[in-house]
């Protein structure tokens, strides 16, 4: 179809498993080996710049607005008025622009584990770390794990932007680590994490969506199209004891965070919770497993 | 992450546009130039056998369900006794395996191209190849086009099962098939398209979407999770001139198919839907344009 064999040929790839992503490369931006990964910067065809760790894609400058949408508000619209925020991770500042949509919200932390990630994305992403200079979020540099073990009933949400569940993200994915965000979030809190793909890591969603059943009372799956990730959907995993964010949400809440959308919409907060018909009954077994 | 450079490093990858997908191969299993086209079915470790129409996948073994399931049944759940179906492509039996699941159906008429096509797959696809021995199903090898030309208010339901907007598939996108096929359906009757990614062809989707509201009523876009497609996310047009697939659809008929389906569930048929907000503004745009 749109094959075009005089177009350029230089790809920008992720090898994910068993299957792989190519993107028209134009460019290799930036190249860093941190303290704890290796931190890379493309501009490409397809999808403008993007930021790779470890060889995986974290955001695009094209559909970045996809997963920091997704993974800020179906959260944040739930919860009647989220005053404290915290992130984990989300070194990238999308997260934390999206937060700042909430006119409720008067303070962001955002415990990210690596300064060069805050470096190399105030560089490269302007339009996501513009959100650092703003005076209502503060920037702390450091494990979200060990930031997290002194904090009780402090924060409204719980946002863990991490990256995958292998190296350095793993121990976010965590019976331990969910056990720290329940005692961190004050009465109705809500907690949300990114959570892979249902196509190739239906295990890995099953078993972290188990051990935040352990915590918590509502635990609820959805999914969002992010064409730059592998297999194009990605999961998000929404807990709470007191609120279930796909019963009835105040529509103003939901209207108004969508009109400053270009993913989320109003219906979003319902039809992004229904699961196909395989990861529903993955996640019902899981859930009645002993 | 799930990097492991031991692996089999031979793959098919579908060059598309300026992106391309990668699948581990295991064996080229056939390869033929029909009269029409480049069929190719490959062995690969991710998604099991993959047919390859012109370098583009068309089915996997693994994720072929939701494709056809959400092909058929979102239309033929909104009518309310589909009997007669036409298929238009379709030669690799999944899309006629899927109707024959709708008890009312009596007769199911494949209108395929190319007779190459439907010997591979029942070859190498006998699980969507067999609806082809079900006495209800008249597999027809011919142009769709011109199949559709001497039919008068004939069927029930029309499903366009066609490969991409362009070559021998093009004529299937446009305003006069849409005509052709407004005369070939009875009154009360539903017709649907795959009609591309919204990612990459949000264009090809608009003049699709802006061509069948010159013929029909009501014209949805809906969308599924598709691993083996460029993007990840394929749309789908749903057109008639008496049935909102969106509104109210009696949901016995709803949870019958959904009992025997993988991926649509009785909640698809709203949720599926809810287009994201950048698409949903495209659409509108195209629907007020003179």
């Amino acid at each position: 179809m749109l094959n075009d064999v005089n177009r350029v040929q230089a790809w920008f790839s992720e090898i994910y498993g068993d299957i792989a992503l190519g993107f028209r490369l134009v460019a290799v931006l930036d190249q860093v080996e941190s303290a704890f990964q290796s931190i890379v910067v493309v501009d490409t065809l397809p999808y403008g710049k993007i930021l790779a760790i470890d060889g995986c894609v974290m955001t695009s400058e094209r559909d970045e607005f996809v997963y920091h949408e997704m993974l800020v508000h179906p959260a944040l619209v739930a919860h009647s008025n989220p005053e404290s925020v915290c992130i984990i991770g989300g070194g990238d500042g999308g997260t934390a622009r999206e937060v700042l949509k909430h006119p409720d919200v008067k303070s962001v932390v955002v415990a990210e584990l690596d300064a060069e990630v805050v470096r190399v994305c105030t560089e490269h992403f302007p339009a996501l770390a513009g959100s650092f200079s703003n005076p209502t979020v503060n920037l702390v540099i450091g494990d979200g794990f060990e930031f997290l073990k002194n904090k009780q009933s402090a924060f409204d949400a719980i946002l863990s932007d991490s990256i995958d569940p292998a190296g350095p993200g793993e121990i976010l994915f965590s019976g331990e680590f969910f056990k720290l965000v329940k005692h961190a979030l004050r009465s109705g809190g809500v907690f949300v994490t990114q959570s892979g793909p249902f196509w190739n890591q239906l295990d890995t969603l099953r078993t972290c969506w188990l051990h935040l059943s352990e915590h918590f009372r509502f635990v609820r799956c959805y999914s969002a199209s992010i064409p730059t990730y592998p297999t194009g959907t990605w999961c998000f995993l929404l807990a709470s004891d007191t609120v279930d964010p796909m019963a009835e949400v105040d529509p103003v809440r939901r209207k108004n965070i969508a009109a400053r959308c270009r993913y989320y919409t109003e219906f979003h907060q319902q039809a992004a919770f229904v699961m196909p018909a395989f990861v529903k009954e993955a996640l019902s077994a899981a859930s009645s497993s002993p």
